[in-house]
């Protein structure tokens, strides 16, 4: 495996690390992940997150695994077992289908070459992203995003928050609305620790507060990336994306899917075929991080966590995908099917 | 001044003591409010709120300033300084306008009586309004609501969770979605403390989890308080109750506000004459309570935090006030104009 960095991952001498994003913005912990069970718990935990990286950190893993001499039985086990550790995130399981593909044939050497080749392409992917995405973009908008979306979801510079950093690059001054994105606040903690490194203006919200911003029309656009996206153009995201979207069609805000093409779900031909996770009580009932930890609703209180919800396609103004942009034209013509 | 006790409100010979609404669900504190100082101060830090219980808590405090023999001078500087407390909130300044009306006309011996009679119709007033509202209810209907407008919130039984205590009583069986209401947290904290107390069954929700639920058809009917409303109907309430508003219109789920009608600001022609305050910037980038104090954003962070938004009456499906339920074309032919 050769050596390479990023914002949240590092390969050294065969050594993965993964910078632990649960204790930012207050503290940059590096993680060994020394193997398969260990990255598991770690995405499992959310310490590695963005659907792009996962797929990427757990096929170096399987590079690793294979690189020590781990046999071919034993490096299948390990991949089903990776695939299992967030279902929603379909850029895993294609990352897993890839990397079974090599290993049945060209065996557990060949393993190691693939993850390099899904890492390359994640930045290949990033940056057409980034370009394609910026290049819509006029000088000194407002964009509106949810969730995080940049250089920590992905090898590259990320999916919706790498368009507003391609854009500042190219001297565009984006200024950046950053829902918080209850519960686990990767807007509040990620998104705004990423625009700062970037020295890009942005102001922090919470999630509800996005639609008088709209109603006073201060946001020219809305970016947001996506877990899954169905061939009809439905997509799943971070809960609270779809209640934007509905936002965004009320108030004529464009409203934009920034995602590589392998986050494609070639077998769900709708949103209807998009699974999604319930999580922890805890995470509503208060907050958990390197930050503290504090519970302010009782103890008792039912509750309910969806960690997605799904957007129709009729929503969304166009799909910036790495390969192009499209509309919903392009859309009902095909263009998500497998090229 | 006569004693009485309600939720959150208690005067005993002579004595006012409140419930500091900052400690719930965690501790019960009842603390003292021997002058205006002190309650200004207690408006200011949210131990009291809701729009109504502000209103009488006030009037009560200049009740028990007149009794303890102040002039009419003394009693008239304190009003002003009390309306001041929370400039959104429509019934302290009618609860004002009122007790400064008795003390010009009847001197400071007719304040007393004046806060007494104010009380006892915010009683009446919650009483109208749940019984006009859970009117409208079916049986086992999933109300959702905002932050927090029961006996919390009132002398009375509540405004909108009024109308939902109001229904179970008479053996409707509501199940109520509670969202949270960030930044406060005042669904998180007191609904669901209040709920629980009235052994009516909920479910907390982060707020950009509403529109979700509404997309899977679990969301009968949306239920909310209000701060001020203007004469064509337009309100203001909690921040994020008008992103509510357009998922509700976008799903076709009835959208209700319930308010008394002193909550009607004769002199705001529409939504626009509304001023909305802002808050503390720390608010948005972590939470304080009794529970703890955390911040996870950069502390550095930008923040835009306004306390309340403005809904255009044309999403609201009607207006439960005390005095009868009015849909927009009473509202259009001046049902909110005084009688």
């Amino acid at each position: 495996m050769i050596d390479f960095s990023c914002t949240s991952l590092r390969v050294s001498r065969g050594r993965l690390t993964v910078l632990d994003q649960t204790q930012l913005p207050q503290k940059e912990v590096w993680l060994d992940s020394p193997d398969p069970e260990a990255m598991i718990h770690i995405i499992r935990e959310l310490k590695v997150r963005g659907a792009p990286l996962i797929g990427v950190a757990a096929a170096i893993q399987l590079g690793l695994l294979a690189e020590s001499g781990a046999d071919a039985a034993k490096i299948e086990a390990a991949l089903w077992a990776l695939r299992e550790a967030r279902p929603t995130a379909v850029n895993l399981m294609n990352a897993m289908d890839r990397v079974l593909t090599a290993l049945k044939e060209g065996g557990p050497k060949a393993v190691s070459s693939a993850a390099e080749a899904i890492c390359r392409e994640d930045v290949a992917l990033a940056d057409g992203m980034a370009k394609n995405g910026a290049a819509l973009l006029n000088a000194n908008e407002k964009i509106l995003t949810h969730c995080n979306t940049g250089g920590l979801a992905t090898v590259g510079v990320g999916t919706a928050l790498g368009v507003v950093i391609e854009a500042a690059r190219q001297g565009k001054k984006p200024q950046v609305y950053v829902d918080e994105t209850r519960p686990l606040l990767q807007g509040g903690r990620l998104t705004t620790w990423e625009l700062a490194c970037n020295k890009i203006p942005y102001t922090l919200i919470c999630d509800n507060m996005a639609a008088y911003l709209m109603q006073m029309g201060k946001v020219d656009r809305v970016l947001v990336g996506s877990d899954r996206i169905a061939l009809n153009g439905d997509f799943a995201n971070k809960i609270g994306t779809y209640g934007l979207a509905v936002n965004c069609k009320f108030h004529n805000v464009p409203f934009y899917v920034v995602a590589p093409r392998t986050t494609v779900d070639e077998k769900c031909a709708n949103g209807a075929g998009i699974p999604v996770e319930e999580r922890s009580a805890f995470e509503v009932r208060g907050v958990r991080g390197a930050f503290g930890t504090v519970e302010w609703a009782p103890s008792a209180a039912d509750v309910w966590n969806p960690a997605f919800d799904v957007t129709p396609e009729a929503l969304v103004t166009a799909w910036i995908l790495d390969d192009g942009v499209y509309s919903r034209e392009d859309i009902k013509n095909g263009a998500l099917h497998r090229r």
